[in-house]
């Protein structure tokens, strides 16, 4: 896995995997079985789930309700989607994903540490503020959610290269398997962000983090 | 209602008129029922019914149903909606519409007559044929919809003016107000197009029709 | 007030009400914006808050984001639209509603009480379980959410008339019109549901519950 | 075929298939003729057909044409696309498809009987009541369609899991195949509901019913 | 027009207008008929045009087809909309809109001038990049649309409060009223941004710029 | 190739070829970033390019981007979608496809030259007039964009068969193929259709056209 580290050398095809894309059409079940549907397929370990207004025949309106999940879990997804929607059938098919290698790492802002994750591929580096994390400080502060990404955008910028090697070799250390499992998929998790541990940044100083590899994610 | 026949002197503003659009959101509603609905509402009278497909709270997909009709048809119409979605609210705003004068007439095709209604504004005429009557044309002869359609539309090129102006003068004779209401909001009506007298007409002569002037539609 | 109890006398105008519709479309906004932007709206008081896709200019998706609220609430509301979303205008229209009379009520199922609203129009009743409620059963139980649902509305069958006029009859009591304002507009509020007085109920026992009239959803 | 009968034994690899999904992109035909082609692709046997919308290139809307459909069955269906649309192309993939197990059967409520389908998946059975045979009686009796379906379920779960044995076991008798492909795939017909066979039953009672195994449904 | 130099004094009430909102349901015309519609209205003077997908009657994918214009513009963008899709009727209603104070202004990039437009409401300023010049750089220098977009902003914000109080000010100067309706509506206009005059900025300067105020946005 | 030419009995399996679908959803990137994403996709060799609405979790609105390839641009049009997109991740499978034959062809209107393509699939030909060759045309005379497809229609229409056999042997002369590549992608290019060279065509005679296969469009 030090392949990363090695820069641009390693190409775009190691980083490819193959995730399932679980599809049902839904035009029996109301819309808040289906908003409850999705909760518990996050919360089971999908990668992502989205839906999309479909118009089925005889005037209905429906939704296709996607699924996108690591091949192993694909019976334990489609238990609840048979489960809770009561659904006859569910298509599926393989997709190779691209994707970019991943690292968690916090920066810190006027208003406090702002937890993401970093995204390199093909030499390129992007940083991800994480949603709940910005959101937490954006009502705590009431300051607008705008302005906490874009402070956490710019403490990013102002940390530089380095920064993004270390969380990149920190991500890349070897964590218990199980436990990475259990809790990495669900990158916006609201319920673990107590970062009450004090790094003592400057504004403007960026630091890795030291959760897994958020290998995981949707895409 | 003969200012029409004088030509564009009658001002656009004589054709507006006032519909109500009643709105509803639906999230604790299958697709089937909002389906079936819809057709009760047309066949109640409603002039239009269409559904926009919704991003609700909690992550619910919704369904946002629209229903354009007269003022007089509203309780009618809200009735159904309360009885059979089991909302607990509709909405409604008045809308003022600019509308075509419309006329019922007929066309003839190598396939056989289609129906059709002709609508004037500003000078400008256009012909739309009837889906049903073209749709039992294409079924029957094995040939796809488009050609259909595109006949009939020729029949009406190649028919001229002065079948516009005879359209128009008789769809402007007095017809049974009663009568007119029970049957013309239906202009896709499926049941009473059996054509079976002999026009003996020749491909692309178009003949007026002599049902009520479809002053109804959803627009 | 009293004049919901003598039945269906009451017409159907007595119960309308007028709202506001705020609309912005927005094209220069990512999506977890948005999303966070309808929750500090939710919270705000708004009545609804939902989101169409828009295909706008440019070849842009954009989203039209709907504000259903109190006329009294618009500036607050507005304020929040600005300042998260930096939109540059937003319409407003009235819309005036036909609306059921609302009482809260809470039924007993096998898996414990449900909280829910019942909606009276035209002298026709219906009973809506309250999704949180419900997950949250459905949650403990490891039981489908449509299992709960269910079982809610077959304890509200078996409760009877009698049931409902007593829900209505409490409904009207005077409430604090303070608080009323504070708490009421939150059909779907997860934090108060703690229902750990012992009413001692069968499994079909529907018993009122003590909140003030729920006159202000989003309908 | 009898594994079915043994249980939950029989695991859930045993029920899947494979179907192929054909898609086409539209920009260049109207709503209308749409809708027609959607009813034509139904009636050739397609498993279903739906629009999703899509936003194309120069500021266009445009609908993403979905045909679910068993892979013999690609070359006619394609044709009809073809025909009607005058797509330049249509894509295609093979979906694997996890199913329920299926079986016909009618139960009896206080407006009279609907016919549904059990579907039976990991030792779970959902009853899911036909469209148009709640429709009918919905329109008959003038009661709300909801209360219809509600009876229906109401009667499936009085009438216990012997009913639901007997119903499997009469769907995995030997069949016409001819017969079955020409009708099994169109759950919703319309055509021939006629159950003018008197039952005798009672309200709640539910009986199966002697059409061959619905496999083909779109899912 | 002076109060708006004085602050947050002015009330949010003084600047609020009425617009119009056409709106026609579109199942007869290809999409590319539509854009090429919204394309000619945007030339006429629509402040926005957009597209929400639509699910009509008999299975049919349509479109609603909205317009926001000033009230006087009403019957030539009408005529468009008869004359170019065929439609049979237009619906409309008033509706009030609460918009920023906007003034035009320029900002530089390290790749050079970057327009936009200022939005004042209730003492919160925002600065909004023109689409259209962020994207002419991005082309030619290769770099990420984003990537220029950020730049513009983050140079507005290095130049201060001063700044923007010149540019509203420099906006309020009376203009041809002429000439600002034949080009004020379009504003992100492709066509004239040939800013070949040397300011020599340095990166981050802003400077206002001399076209009139741009009040005629479809917000 | 010439076995086009020897007329139906060329199978429709021969005329199938295999793309690359590429997906990636989108729920943290502004609408007008997506619209110019695409451009630069399709001015890249992307054979189509199209945006789905998606309802995201948290109640985000977001857009699933969708790429039609062929198989040797995926690097190219995956770099395009990271650095614009910052996405973390690009979905790709392979799907199938069957295509019309397809040659370009142009044809004479009351207007002047409409440029085109026709489709032949299964003995069964179709032309499609170019939007930009029509809406050139509809601008400079001031005609709806209707009348000027319509024109060319029915100019393909008057020219027959001979016309077609014609237009397809021309389409299958060898071609530059990295002349092919490089230009054939784009059959609405508005940058090249200046036929100032006069054929001395009648209304209604249709050419041929001389620029390479149009074999890559989308589909």
């Amino acid at each position: 896995m030090l392949r990363i580290l090695v820069g641009t050398a390693a190409g775009a095809q190691d980083h490819d995997d193959d995730v399932l894309v679980l599809e049902t059409n839904l035009d029996d079940v109301a819309g808040e079985i289906i908003g409850y549907t999705r909760q518990r397929l996050l919360e089971a370990g999908a990668l992502d789930v989205y839906a999309i207004p479909l118009q089925m025949k005889k005037d209905r309106p429906g939704v296709l309700l996607s699924v996108i999940c690591r091949p192993a879990d694909r019976e334990r997804l489609e238990g609840i989607l048979f489960t809770e929607t009561q659904t006859f059938g569910i298509r599926r098919h393989t997709a190779r994903r691209t994707t970019r290698d991943r690292a968690p790492c916090t920066v810190t802002t006027p208003w406090g540490e702002v937890a993401g994750k970093l995204g390199r591929h093909a030499g390129q580096t992007v940083f991800t503020p994480e949603f709940e994390s910005c959101a937490q400080l954006a009502r705590q502060f009431a300051t607008p959610l705008r302005s906490v990404y874009r402070a956490a955008e710019d403490a990013f910028r102002a940390a530089g290269e380095k920064f993004v090697e270390r969380a990149f070799a920190m991500a890349l250390q070897p964590v218990n398997p199980a436990a990475d499992h259990d809790h990495s998929h669900d990158h916006d998790h609201s319920h673990d962000h107590g970062h009450d541990h004090d790094h003592g940044h400057d504004h403007g100083h960026a630091t890795t983090h030291d959760h897994g590899t958020d290998s995981t994610q949707g895409a």
